[in-house]
């Protein structure tokens, strides 16, 4: 029996999503939870990575098990079992031809930026620039990278094994209250660092460091030209995946 | 010249605001800061402290410095020195009778609980009951500390110490949202514990498990019946001194 789960994690004390030989990763608490349920080792299949600190609202794994058990029963025993950082919201019994990455349809990022005074109780939850930003030029560049792009210069790609750059972004939402910027963003994927890429470069524009020329000689261009900025992992939370 | 401070911090990586050997504390922190400024030993005296976890949104001290310096220099330095968990947010100059600790007329604490499903982001910033509370009996239950009481059974005293148990309870608030029950209590000052017991038993009397008579039974009395409920630090909050 396939199983689709959706998780929310901390990524605080993470180094990331995906297993890692000596760090702490998502993926290796819960198969060791899951091992300890089969008595035997269980494989997840996450819809994505997230990286060091980046947090999930709504991450999506699967796993197969031949446990006789409700998927109620499923979702108490694994957090029983699982750290305080680590919490399944949901577990469903799915075919057996879905696939936690390849049926992703979309997902949904949101990145947090405190725009007032440094707080030093959400240092690990939302990033802080502390410095004013003019939502309006954000508001009007952000639009550039709507639709379907070539996104090569606006990833971390690893450069054997990216080959298509190509995404299609559907929205992108900029919200600002009193204190909060917050930025989320639709698409049918995204490429590693893609949403902190871009955001790093909104923020420059709200800033008034660049302007929209600095997206126009990058976006679409396999020529290498690659922008530097990256807003930091502890802001980000992956918010939502759609099947 | 005597300077006031306002201070916030993240409580979770400390063993609370009072300096103790082999632990980091809040004041070991800052003060270890005004020593760099000063190339000598400064002492802070802190409005009260806060335990193991507990949160400051505005902890107040005051120190005497002799530095030729604006009230805006030494917050930028002590801020450019102090690490991420704790952040000065002003500095005043002051007359030499303030007293951090005695010249305080009232204390706001806040409490914060998490009556929705269990959120691994918030573990360290609120409490995870994770379980309905009804407001209205706690609300009728809050009226019975307001005024002025012996709180000899709702707190953690410490017997050489402690020996005058009377206080002024101003004002018990409390909300209710769809996610949480948040209790605001002000009053001219707290015995240690006495906001977390009072609370844990609002929270018993919330949850159905304990009713009225509990309280009757124990404020007011010098007869030895403690409480022995204790809602955990993390969800804890000092938000406001006024003097």
């Amino acid at each position: 029996m396939r199983y689709k789960v959706i998780v929310n994690y901390d990524g605080t004390n993470f180094n990331g999503f995906q297993r890692q030989k000596d760090y702490r990763s998502v993926e290796a608490e819960i198969e060791s939870v899951l091992e300890k349920m089969h008595k035997e080792k269980i494989r997840i299949i996450g819809a994505g990575r997230t990286d060091k600190g980046v947090h999930a609202l709504g991450q999506v794994f699967h796993f197969d098990s031949d446990l006789k058990i409700t998927e109620m029963g499923l979702k108490k025993g694994m957090n029983s079992l699982l750290p305080p950082d680590i919490y399944v919201v949901d577990v469903k019994k799915t075919s057996e031809d879905f696939h936690a990455r390849y049926s992703a349809k979309s997902k949904i990022y949101r990145y947090k930026i405190n725009v007032n005074e440094y707080n030093p109780l959400e240092v690990n939850y939302v990033y802080q620039l502390n410095r004013e930003l003019d939502i309006n030029k954000m508001i009007k560049a952000a639009t550039m990278f709507k639709g379907e792009h070539n996104f090569y210069n606006f990833c971390g790609y690893q450069e054997n094994i990216d080959k298509n750059f190509v995404r299609i972004i559907n929205s992108i939402e900029i919200r600002k209250d009193d204190k909060y910027v917050t930025i989320e963003i639709e698409g049918n994927g995204f490429i590693r660092y893609m949403v902190r890429m871009i955001v790093a470069i909104l923020v420059e524009i709200g800033l008034g460091k660049k302007d929209e020329s600095f997206i126009k000689e990058r976006l679409d261009s396999n020529i290498k030209n690659r922008s530097n900025y990256k807003v930091p992992g502890n802001g980000l939370y992956l918010v939502k995946i759609d099947y």
